[in-house]
């Protein structure tokens, strides 16, 4: 099994069909790819049944299959219980190709490595999400022009990357190619941080009389992810919990700036203008094409990370060093 | 002048044409009111203008006709024009009934008392705004639905408040009444507090490499108000300053104890299921009408005080005593 073919072929296995995975599940569908998934819950697998999708809740028949169909496996299950899902995987489909749509890359590549099946292994996550779980959650349009990132760290295998660039764009996605160190650093900025700055928020409002009587707009964005599932949030918090660390030392110290120059000066300038010009500077952020890397060809991974730190996106199939043009 | 008028007669005099007081000029226009107005721009006074309507440039010109036709004046002005204003006012048209649409009420009453205006005067804030500004930016349906705050301090003037009820439901908004006090600690948590918490979210992840190629949802809605013009985020924070520092320490000892938690026993637990918990008040809360409230009657602004604190709000005019109807 696990010998070449068109990458467009490949069928997907999707394991953990809740918002993301039911998500993926729908767009590599709609764009006319063989798809299959299981879910633990019952009721998960009867929804997407009966939404006409090809899922089941018994682990061993789906990852037989992918087995068999030499199908690319999307872990899409919560963090707690990635361990034990790679050690199904590593029994029953230990040479199928493997990606993830779990947000923190250091601690799925480091349970990945655990289980023995790093060779096969490229990470992914796609940009996006709703405040809302569950397969009834997900949409085929989820990952339209939404940031998806692929890892490109050191290690991965060429052909491996270009089957998880293929269903990313067939989900309607853009590709960032980057290091998961990097990824992980800057997701703790514009995803974890946002959330425990919401829940800050929530938390400082909810003590105030008045306040949720008078709460509009600025309220209303600045606790949207407030309302994610805590179970969620705590999981991508929690697995990446250093890096989230060093943003919430930031946050930290510019607010605490901010109050004592607000007290001593009655002035918070420093902290508006460089907040503003901050958001000004991403309103204008260009996201250019990736065209000119072959993948597998030399340097490869190194030019993809320094294109994607540069704002670049893969929006059509990349070649891949010895495919068919 | 000054003469006992049915209030819905009452011409309206808008001064400063920006996003709120260009939104209140069309608001109150489409509902069937005189307005006229004044701009200090002359650029904004074309614009006004152009639309059609009905603005000068010429300030004593509009004040000296407010007071002949005994007009309620709408103070609209950003903070720092505020103190001149209302020497103009105090000499041109001293007995006009007075209200204002700036945000923080406490430095807006200082301000008018120091005038010697006080009588006269109940202060207001719709609770609404975009990150755009100028005549341009205004909106004729800006606050339908929205909350409309209007003080109840303990001397406010039975007829002065009637008339800016009536302004703000001929807006279509939902009158919140509120003391000045109990509105600026709200307004430091739900709209203070959020834009120091987007600017400090820009600034931290405007830092860290890939941060802006990733960011997506969470970050966009997190950062939305640091567009808006740090002008007018130093006018509100700056004037509403000490109640914005007891927001921001609680936000600190929020996020403080989340990182130490964090790194100490990998969990931030408590912060994401306060903070949801908080989210899902919020999402609950309800809005009853003020209905068996009559202006001017015994204690009846204390009691629309404790109907707001509640979440009540007016949403038609109520009765007042010793009036037709």
């Amino acid at each position: 099994m696990c010998q070449p073919r068109a990458v467009t072929d490949t069928p997907v296995c999707v394991l953990g069909l809740g918002l993301i995975g039911g998500s993926v599940m729908r767009a590599a569908t709609a764009a006319g790819r063989t798809v299959f998934g299981y879910n633990r819950s019952v009721d998960g697998v009867s929804a997407a049944q009966a939404d006409g999708f090809d899922a089941t809740a018994a682990l061993d028949q789906a990852l037989t299959r992918a087995a068999d169909t030499e199908a690319l496996i999307v872990l899409a299950v919560p963090m707690p219980a990635l361990a034990g899902m790679l050690e199904h995987i590593r029994t029953v489909a230990p040479r199928c190709a493997l990606t993830d749509v779990i947000s923190v890359k250091g601690a799925v590549l480091a349970a990945v490595e655990k289980a023995g099946l790093r060779s096969r292994f490229v990470g992914g996550h796609p940009m996006t999400g709703t405040a809302h779980s569950g397969w009834s959650a997900g949409d085929a349009g989820l990952f339209v022009d939404a940031p998806w990132v692929i890892s490109v760290d050191d290690d991965v295998d060429p052909t491996v990357f270009a089957q998880v660039m293929r269903l990313a764009l067939d989900c309607g996605a853009v590709v960032v190619p980057a290091r998961s160190d990097e990824h992980d650093a800057a997701a703790a900025a514009i995803s974890h941080l946002p959330h425990l700055l919401a829940e800050t928020l929530a938390v400082t409002a909810a003590d105030v009389p008045l306040a949720f009587a008078l709460a509009a707009g600025s309220f209303r964005d600045g606790t949207r992810v407030a309302a994610t599932a805590p179970d969620l949030v705590r999981a991508m918090c929690e697995a990446n919990a250093d890096h989230l660390a060093t943003g919430l030392d930031r946050a930290i110290e510019l607010l605490t700036d901010a109050r004592d120059h607000l007290l001593t000066h009655t002035s918070v300038a420093a902290l508006v203008e460089s907040g503003h010009a901050a958001r000004v500077r991403y309103e204008s952020f260009r996201r250019p094409d990736i065209l000119h890397v072959t993948i597998g060809a030399a340097q490869w991974r190194d030019e993809l990370a320094a294109a994607g730190r540069a704002g670049g996106v893969i929006r059509s199939a990349l070649p891949v060093l010895g495919s068919p043009g």
